[in-house]
């Protein structure tokens, strides 16, 4: 299938390194203490768009020729990639056409129109994403940018754990939430190439757990219904992002709604950082023992900090 | 009174790098285009204990001779002083006496004793933090480190300036909020110093605007009754600051509660850091029109994130 490797990860951190934000790498002496590890969280958060969707876009965006970048992009999601791929077309002074379903939250709808995203509505349905984003596709001609099940994308992804290996090349473990698994793709095939023997796993919610059978019998397994407040991970993995986890994945663990929520306001409160929950999932893990980490280096990519702030409460 | 300049603000930086986090200096094109500006946030709200004041009590606990240091230090202080001091002497193995009134919030008190700090409870007055700190100091022979009459504190708050005007040279103005002027005076000598046709302004809530009276008359007013939301801005100048602060702030610009909080909410929900409404009051003095930087390059200096989670909403 894909044929993402760590020269194309680093092709990919040449292209977009002039456009993204090398975001910090923090630790917390508490949140050591509570883990009884050295955690060092990738501060994806901070990434322009508020997340490291904007590292894959940029990198599809960037990667296009002139003659196809004219007519555009296209694609259809109801949340961080949307932003992501709006800003990265406009950076490049290309237009983004995106179709999300009519559930999507009125503040990511305006990240998007902020952005300079040309949005369509669709039924909140995947059968009529994907048809409304051909049709917008057929009638514009703009290059269809899918949120994981794309290798440009998935190199862009795993440049967030290229960075962070540069800045801690001695982590034991690496962990980063899992959805369609664009970022855990990305991050396995750096950290399997950068340093062998590391730990890399993948952290999901137990209401989303598709990816976690999926890994156990094989075989991808249906998305859950969508229960979960991580709501960036309910999404289910492709053939593409599940032969990369599979070649490079340790474990995939789960966490439950109430301790990814628990680790949002953890992050909040210690480390001043707004993380939405879904990437309170891999934080949760190094605490609910889903894991076993003592004593060791743990990487932890934040994911992002898009949340309604009526929900921090 | 006071005798900081540059070269003391350096040294201090030299003495206290092996011990803080160089916290990052972020941006936000959405506020670029609010305030007209581009301005430079230097996240000291990212700094160990969640505020800048932990380079000013590091500065003053890292300069003590062994002699002084064993008998530990003291205080008075509701606030991030109180953990910043903790946090310092804990580094140095040295006891800190903590002087708290009984009105502390329990959470700055439980950060108190997360750092190791040995608190003692007294009256919420000003003659009763005294007395009993006194006291303490009289009962354990501990160095007394108040939170602003102390150059080494100031000494050390001026490093976060210095480190702001390292990445961003071409500053036109720097802001900080203002509330016993430490911060502000060791920012104001930084920057003078340095860039000395730079405009330098204090920024205070209109609930506590003694430091904006005191500029304007020559003469110290008294703090005013605790009713802003900016509760690390209470405090009334001393000589000593009020004598930094003539000599280098340019202007005091005012900012509403109001005003305050939206900034906190925009901070959170655009640049994903939380901060206090104490350190909102900078950026809403760019966004209500009390100071004039179209088309500058202003920096501010975020002083600290600590607050309650339930006062975010």
């Amino acid at each position: 299938m894909g044929s993402v490797d760590l020269a194309a990860i680093k092709a990919a951190h040449t292209r977009i390194k002039p456009f993204i934000h090398r975001t910090p790498v923090m630790t917390s002496l508490t949140i050591d203490a509570m883990t009884g590890a050295q955690v060092f969280f990738k501060c994806e958060n901070l990434q322009k768009a508020g997340a490291f969707k904007y590292r894959g876009a940029t990198n599809a965006v960037q990667s296009l020729s002139e003659t196809e970048a004219k007519r555009g992009v296209v694609t259809h999601s109801s949340g961080n990639h949307a932003g992501a791929l709006s800003l990265a077309a406009r950076v490049r002074g290309i237009p983004a056409y995106i179709v999300m379903p009519s559930s999507t939250p009125q503040i990511k709808q305006d990240a998007v129109r902020g952005y300079g995203g040309q949005i369509t509505i669709c039924e909140p349905t995947l059968a009529a994403r994907e048809s409304t984003a051909a049709a917008v596709q057929s009638r514009t001609g703009a290059v269809m940018i899918h949120p994981f099940d794309n290798d440009a994308v998935i190199a862009g992804q795993g440049t967030a754990a290229v960075e962070l290996l540069e800045e801690v090349p001695e982590l034991d473990a690496i962990l980063a939430p899992v959805g369609g698994g664009g970022l855990l793709s990305g991050t396995a095939i750096a950290a399997r190439a950068l340093r062998p023997g590391m730990k890399v796993v993948g952290c999901e919610p137990q209401l989303a757990d598709d990816a976690a059978e999926s890994f156990r019998t094989g075989k991808i397994a249906p998305a859950r219904p969508p229960r979960s407040v991580g709501d960036g991970l309910l999404t289910s993995l492709c053939e593409r992002t599940f032969g990369y986890i599979r070649a490079n994945v340790n474990q995939i663990a789960l966490a439950s709604d109430e301790e990814m929520l628990a680790a949002m306001r953890l992050v909040l409160q210690r480390m001043k950082i707004l993380i939405e929950p879904s990437c309170g999932v891999a934080l949760a893990v190094l605490l609910n023992g889903a894991t076993a980490f003592q004593g060791k280096k743990v990487g932890v990519i934040i994911s992002g900090g898009n949340v309604e702030i009526s929900r921090l409460v």
